[in-house]
């Protein structure tokens, strides 16, 4: 077999055999095939799609490249959330101690921030301690002893993935559904869970933009899943505007712990009951959908959601006082407030801004080497569909530099976009 | 400007900038883009394809890479021709003296031979002593006295292209029409020739299989051309079967001697008779085609153009008592002519099977690196439309190894194609 001609296959339009593309991942991942090879055939797939099984194998070969972990000796089953990446979402935090304590195990490797969206492992090293390093055994035995665990993906999980995502992001053939689909699923399957649960964003602030993209991606992955043997469900949600209220890593824990005790922002609280919900049944807690979300919401009232989240800081070497005092918490040196110019409905507030803006802050990284400063990033007081009398509090930022508290301020503003007419809410969910 | 943005834009069918376009070569050539992004970009062009104005500007700055001759400080106006490479094309031996002999000068740099289509320089170079590798000085200086030249292309012709061919080669980017046009002709626009006659070649033993096709890349080289400035026309002729009779070095050296004595196969002598026309007209050495066809006739015919070859082969070192006396040329150990298996009418003698055996028997170079056997070819006897009687000599092999040409009697065989009913000669010209 020879890579130029399968190259040549793709370019004109014929679907890839098993075999070659196992050839190409193997081949790739031990350095036999060359970028330059590798990028004109990932051009040549942008530019002609991949079919369905094409996809799977693609998946199935690079998540074979690396570790496979197999949880089915420590727990029955074990559900995986993923988001595609948005701003303000920290669904994560709460959604797997809330789903753990319905007694569904909830194995998640999750990653870190980078470019305008955040990273749940960036968000949960706000609280000082807690660490995501763990190795296959450590993750396994929390997963046992305590239903729940949330790490970094191990070094050698799908190497592959990480290796052409890396040269994909430098020659401009990174949007590419199939790409994307197999790149998220090689390393959902490799982690192991048996029931993945995919929340796909779509909007301003997320990598698929529209409705018909979000929803091809959505399938692409759940027929991967289910080709793969994984029971799997999507879900479309919004994300023109950032989810709840706060962006920024300490922010986004301090929310997430008012979520856990019942006091989040509408549009989070309902997008994380029904996220567990949908779960919940895909891990055969709830024989329908009504049963689920009711569960969902029992362990969020009486409290053993927060009870599990604590657990599971306390599992991970996270100092737990921090979770029942917020104020033990570092705040930034400024925060400032800025109060709406005008009166009006609000018709916009720009998901990708927010989170540039809160990289720019400090709270992401623009380099995958760059540190993050955990106290900076923004509060919304309202969202899409909002009245707002001017004067009243638009957002708030928190900086620690004051030339970034400044350019801050005027970017958040000219994301909010305010209309004479009434204005929708935006939906939380499209599917 | 960063290249990623410009493989993005040519992904998204965009038109790119001569600025984007100067800025890749520059920096290809330099090496500052890598390999990797030049290959994805080549595959993008290749599917989404490129403007005449794109192709242009990307041919001149290909041709502005290295050295770029300037032939009107000797010569008024110096003339090139150009094949697109064929099986047993030996047009330039006779045209380019021929040519001269009308006195329009002619200053071409030629290439060697790879895969099926046999080289200039190699056919020359069968010629004991024959010299191609020419300074820039010695070229004008020999362009200047003798009025034709033809030299192998200086290593710092338009480097870029050379090093993007390599490239494109490995990566399954080599069928982009505007990127064959552009190689081709950021070449003879550094070559310096101030009019070019393009001999676009189609079907079974060409790179391009249709008049579709060849008029396409016939048409992009000419508007190429005429907005670098240069006279351009282009020709489209038949590769089905091999030009005249003779494939392999020597033997189309001798066959060349013998079209410039007048008597060479009657579809090769056609063949150059119609190309120095064309020639002179565009050299404006006569009004009109049937003035021209003339003069090249008369030059023929009085002995001339065989002089002006004579000429040409001492100027350049080679020893003219080979051209004067064929007997002199070493010939091929085994001679074995294959006679005709049935009666019938010739339906196709395949010139891409022609043109493989002959680099089989050692004529051509499966490599780069391969050394060339001038002795070795293959004499047809007969060309399509020809009614053929069973024992008529069909073909005659010259090989020296006996399992080569035993290999050959065979592939010969199955490249001609007889038919019962009667077959049309194929068209020499389509335009």
């Amino acid at each position: 077999m020879n890579f130029k001609d399968i190259i040549i296959k793709k370019r004109e339009k014929e679907e890839l055999s098993q075999e070659e593309l196992a050839f190409f991942v193997e081949g790739f991942a031990k350095g036999e095939i060359p970028d330059y090879q590798a990028s004109a055939w990932a051009m040549a797939v942008l530019l002609n799609g991949m079919s369905a099984r094409e996809t799977t194998d693609l998946t199935l070969a690079i998540a074979k490249t690396g570790d496979t972990l197999d949880l089915s000796d420590v727990v029955d089953i074990a559900i995986d959330k993923h988001s595609s990446g948005g701003v303000g979402d920290k669904t994560t935090l709460v959604v797997l101690p809330l789903v753990a304590a319905c007694g569904l195990p909830v194995g998640k490797m999750s990653g870190r921030g980078l470019g305008f969206s955040g990273g749940t492992l960036d968000k949960m090293e706000a609280i000082p301690g807690f660490n995501v390093n763990l190795s296959t055994a450590e993750f396994k035995k929390q997963l046992k002893e305590h239903g729940m665990v949330l790490a970094g993906q191990s070094a050698n999980l799908a190497p592959a993935d990480g290796k052409l995502y890396a040269l994909r992001d430098v020659t401009g053939t990174v949007p590419s559904i199939p790409l994307i689909a197999s790149s998220i699923m090689s390393k959902k399957i490799a982690a192991g869970a048996q029931a993945i649960v995919l929340d796909v964003k779509l909007g301003l602030g997320a990598f698929m933009h529209n409705v018909e993209e979000a929803r091809e991606l959505a399938e692409r992955m759940v027929a991967i899943g289910e080709l793969a043997g994984r029971k799997t469900i999507a879900l479309l949600s919004d994300m023109n505007q950032p989810l709840g209220n706060a962006v920024g890593n300490t922010l986004e824990v301090l929310e997430a712990i008012e979520a856990l005790h019942g006091r989040g922002p509408a549009d989070f609280m309902e997008h994380c009951l029904h996220v567990s919900a949908q779960m919940l049944l895909l891990g055969k807690k709830a024989e329908d959908e009504a049963t689920a979300r009711k569960m969902a919401e029992e362990v969020l009232a009486d409290g053993r959601a927060f009870i599990k989240f604590r657990e599971l800081v306390i599992a991970q070497g996270g100092d737990v006082s921090y979770v029942d005092d917020a104020s033990k918490f570092s705040k930034a040196k400024l925060i400032e407030t800025v109060n709406a110019p005008v009166s009006g409905n609000l018709a916009q507030i720009h998901a990708r801004v927010v989170g540039e803006t809160a990289v720019e802050l400090g709270a992401g990284r623009a380099q995958k080497e760059d540190a993050v400063d955990h106290a900076v990033g923004i509060i919304i007081h309202h969202k899409v569909g909002d009245s707002v009398k001017k004067g009243e509090p638009l957002f708030t930022i928190h900086a620690n530099d004051s030339a970034l508290l400044a350019q801050a301020k005027e970017a958040i503003l000219k994301a909010h976009t305010f209309s004479d007419k009434a204005v929708a809410p935006l939906p939380l969910f499209y599917d």
